[in-house]
């Protein structure tokens, strides 16, 4: 199959390179440089040493693709849109970015739409060197695709070292990772530590599980169920470095707004916790700049 | 006057410099290494490379006195009090630490006792020598003394380049000092960054505002008042090191527990700002044992 991956940080990388293996893919990015890297070098994961063979353009010289992968962060959604919009209304698209307000974008699209979570933890190191710092998947749900095209994606991309899954509802899938996401993202990037630390460390384990019941609070989700969720998720990915902190150490703009900002906006009480959070990392990211 | 100065650090570094231009300084400290250094080479201010000559002694070698001043740590008291209680009983004591819990010690002494707070800004760069960053005033009020006592300390002490001011109520100034130290200490202990920065960082000066509206719910004082108070001080400190970071950076315990512990022990209603900070400063002097 002919795919199109938008976006060449961490997690387009990470998708670029497996999907090569079985399929011809097309990485899409902003800067010239990178494109450039990515057609003559291909891309390497850093502890295999693998290499993948990628075409890749400049995202404003989007081609047709029998599938489009969008791995943009979600404040970059808005730039792409134009590109997005004129492809071909047959071309399937599936969204990856965290958060959920990307889906406001969505409702007027023509084309199938699919949004979905990855749970690999990846590093960009270079522009076409990363590190796959933990096996995990690609959970997708249909956002207006018709029901025949339910399990098409997985059909196509699913293999053994690289799983993709089927979910009912993509308002719980991406709700269940956006409250990870508010725990763990703000917590490890404020303090400075690695995802594990949220755990091990007592009195961060109390503002975890404060910030959690808050997030699903606020998205009407079993506080429970996800208060295991993301101790699981922490436990997995104990010494991964989370991408909000990866943000601040590399002075880029953070997910902030998309995570923390989302689960404000969305509550009708007042969340302390994590508008405390909110307002941290916005303060670093100003402390920053 | 024979003044007994109890504690080594940076307060009662500036404290004894400053009282020995006029009286004969003693001051107690806990290491052998400090006492012999202070009486061999007595105490100099960085800047001015001043010197002042004190005497010095270990804590539990306490001699009679006709003033002793306490400058140790609140969770430093309960190891100094044995040494205190055995001080003649017509010896007046007065108690500078932050917080207010000491002031349970205090009630059952029979010497008279003052308490106050200390806002000259120092810090403590050798075990001999401070750095006197900002000039401030020694306030205090009687807890216990007579009232004809009242303005007795004033009057021994006050001189122009070390003000000494009396105050009426000794809950007011504890509590006032407690608010401030309740905003500056945790926010810039966490954010790193120096005094000034909560005011000048639009998201720490949120974050700020919210920490002294809960303390002074918690004390039951003017909130409005209290603020203005706050940011007088961040700005008139504003390229200070407060001593909470400064312990933080030092690997030393912090006085959160004297600070944003006492407000929430005090308080009738959920603080969570204070919570937020009173778990985040323990998170890091664990992170840090």
């Amino acid at each position: 199959m002919n795919i199109g991956v938008v976006g060449g940080g961490s997690v387009g990388l990470l998708i670029s390179s497996y999907l090569s293996l079985y399929h011809r893919v097309r990485v899409y990015v902003r800067r010239n440089e990178q494109a450039h890297l990515l057609r003559n070098e291909g891309i390497v994961e850093e502890k295999s040493r693998e290499n993948f063979s990628v075409e890749s353009l400049l995202v404003e010289n989007m081609k047709e693709e029998e599938l489009i992968i969008i791995c943009v962060k979600q404040h970059q959604i808005e730039d792409i849109m134009p590109m997005i919009n004129q492809t071909n209304s047959q071309t399937p698209l599936l969204f990856l970015p965290n958060g959920m307000s990307h889906t406001n974008y969505l409702s007027h699209l023509t084309q199938p739409v699919y949004v979905g979570i990855n749970s690999h933890g990846s590093l960009r190191e270079k522009d076409n060197l990363f590190s796959h710092t933990g096996k995990g998947e690609i959970a997708y749900a249909q956002f207006n695709a018709s029901e025949e095209g339910d399990y098409w994606l997985r059909n196509h991309l699913n293999n053994i070292s690289f799983p993709v899954r089927f979910c009912s509802s993509w308002k719980i899938l991406l709700k269940e990772k956006l409250i990870v996401n508010a725990v763990i993202n703000p917590l490890t990037a404020l303090f400075n530590v690695k995802n594990g630390v949220i755990l091990s460390n007592k009195y961060l384990y109390d503002i975890a599980e404060k910030l959690c019941f808050e997030a699903a609070e606020s998205l009407n989700l079993d506080f429970e169920e996800n208060w295991h969720r993301v101790q699981t998720i922490a436990k997995k990915t104990s010494e991964n470095i989370s991408s909000m902190l990866k943000d601040l150490m590399e002075n880029r703009p953070t997910e902030n707004e998309a995570i923390s900002g989302y689960i404000i906006t969305e509550s009708t009480t007042e969340l302390p916790y994590t508008t405390f959070v909110y307002k941290a990392i916005q303060a670093l990211e100003y402390k920053n700049s």
